[in-house]
């Protein structure tokens, strides 16, 4: 089966199993990170206390680390429910929202890799440039332009052999690679830059996905080509009338989509 | 005066009134319930520090507290709030919000029900089953579908003799019971579950209902046929463009809310 | 040039400028505060741990401290950021949001206003009144009715002048002062106070502005005027809908924004 007919089928596959999606997450995009979750057919809880990040952790299909707001308080939750993940054999997205823009990102993220084993890492050129050690120019957590020249296919591929896992780089054009396969997408809008979250709900629906199934490569193509082409569907109906409405037509894409729109609006395929 | 003509009047009060609504709420929905407390007629007032938690406790009208992520600090808060509620004579609601879940929930909604009186406490029926004392098959925060075939009725009455005070079971059919009076609420639409924090929503609604009269099983009827009829208007609407624009039409419904829409939508009895 | 043209050459600005917007900010309008910032062309980052605040206020081009739901974590970042800002000379944007409502938010706004030099402050008349030395009748959060019988023009003024840095009244009618000039700006609707966070939003505005400029009391009346013409036209398009809609075109319509929409929309004028 090709990528694009597994990934169609995924989509059937979440709506039917309606997985429970564990998120320890910014407080910026986390409504509409719930909102997505809910729309492709999951369903969400965000919890991040320490003294139940484990039990919560441990009924969930899922679960979704993201780093936008990171605070003492929810770095010690986010290696706890990763430990209790993995011991029960669920899958972990890891977002690394703005690693490279602080120490503490930086440091951050580098000991969750540490004490975690990722399913599936995704993130901006930027962001998953620090993550294979290169040289950032991080402009806050949006991703750099001067990034844009680096070698996408190299920087995945690289990050999904050192991690063991799928990783998956979102912008003008995404690649998901896991080592060995890779996956270009082109799919997606500028549109989507000028929204706030919709890498972090790219995210939450890649673990959505996750929580769904068994192949990672697949659920991480989902996610990111779920956001692409809702993207260029809500930017037809609602892009003239400006980023509110964009929105909106947005997560309303993400709740009618279905097998037959993503096997016709796909622009990807395995390099 | 039966029991919709005078929620009907409440609609008319609360405008009229705008009771400042404290809330002690999650950061998924809070915005969402800020939004509908505003639609409604309200005011609300989202504090959560431990220091300043009394003094805003003490010039609202009403206090809304919710669970749904809690953390340790915030729970100290609750407490505060609510004794400081309860010595004022504000009427307090409590939303449980994956009571059942994990350990910390459970242990915090005892403690909480230990320690303040509440005027109305509103959940799903997984929720409102473990406040009863009864075996809950809770996935996560969302209604469980096993639990549905459980007397919603009887576990309405017992918590609210329990608790001597109105309980609120929201679901496919919602009932409300002051441990005597039973009313049956037929409004509503399943869409409503597909758009996150409509039980924190109903629950803010409740509050600034609770905000502007004596009648605590009025307004907690009030409040859950509120967002039900909303509901039902905002999904004849823009139910069929998908999920994020009902969520805007279930604004829309809720800030149009006036007492002649509430007499001619009402489909809800006392039993 | 007058103010109307100044104010009409910065939304080209900062569009051109992209500016990398820092805020410590409350978790309920924060979605709201990160898309109208993207909305009017510059970057929101949003972070508020101790460890890294420093880091984050020293990449961007200016900060906006919210003290919306302040506690006590965030009070110590919110001192950090605001000395980083102002060693590397960042304009800070302080919105003391319920100044006047809890001893702890009286005392947090002193503490910020005697160690942090501020570029802007801006509240509503309630909030800029407490912080004035006058008493104050506040109602929560919001712009209490009892005070507008207050003269802003003066409040305005001597806040500004008292701490030397802009003063920005928003309200019926907004005033905006240096502690010399004053601008009075008549653009508005009533329809922006029933929308939670429309102030934090006009805060970010402002934000957006001063990182994009030198001229700070442009700046000010740049974000304060984008949220009152905004308004204006989205309450044309949408105000009959109700406020979800309303909301949206909102966005739609900061996102729209442009030279000449300011100029032939602006009702301001020096007095």
């Amino acid at each position: 089966m090709n990528i694009i007919d597994t990934v169609a089928d995924l989509v059937t596959e979440v709506r039917e199993k309606s997985p429970l999606v564990h998120h320890i997450t910014n407080y910026v995009t986390v409504n509409d990170c719930a909102n997505v979750t809910l729309a492709i057919g999951a369903s969400p809880i965000m919890a991040d206390d320490i003294e139940e990040v484990s039990d919560i952790a441990g009924i969930s299909s899922s679960l979704v680390l993201n780093i936008g707001t990171l605070n003492k308080r929810t770095i010690a939750s986010v290696i706890a429910a990763g430990k209790k993940a993995n011991e029960k054999g669920i899958p972990v997205v890891l977002d690394p929202v703005g690693a490279g823009a602080s120490k503490l990102r930086n440091d951050t993220t580098k000991e969750i890799l540490k004490t975690v084993q990722m399913a599936i890492i995704r993130g901006n050129l930027s962001e998953i440039s620090f993550i294979a050690g290169l040289e950032v120019s991080t402009k806050g957590v949006d991703a750099s332009e001067a990034d844009s020249g680096k070698d996408a296919v190299s920087i995945a591929k690289a990050v999904a052999n050192q991690y063991h896992c799928v990783a998956a780089i979102t912008g003008a054009v995404d690649v998901i690679s896991d080592g060995q396969r890779v996956v270009k997408i082109e799919n997606g809008d500028p549109i989507l830059s000028k929204v706030t979250g919709t890498g972090c709900m790219t995210s939450s629906l890649t673990g959505s996905f996750a929580g769904a199934c068994e192949d990672m490569f697949a659920a991480a193509v989902a996610g990111v080509a779920t956001m692409g082409i809702s993207g260029e569907i809500a930017n037809d109906i609602a892009g003239d009338l400006g980023t509110g409405s964009f929105r909106v037509a947005l997560i309303d894409a993400i709740s009618k989509m279905s097998e037959s729109i993503m096997k016709s609006k796909a622009k990807f395929y395995e390099i």
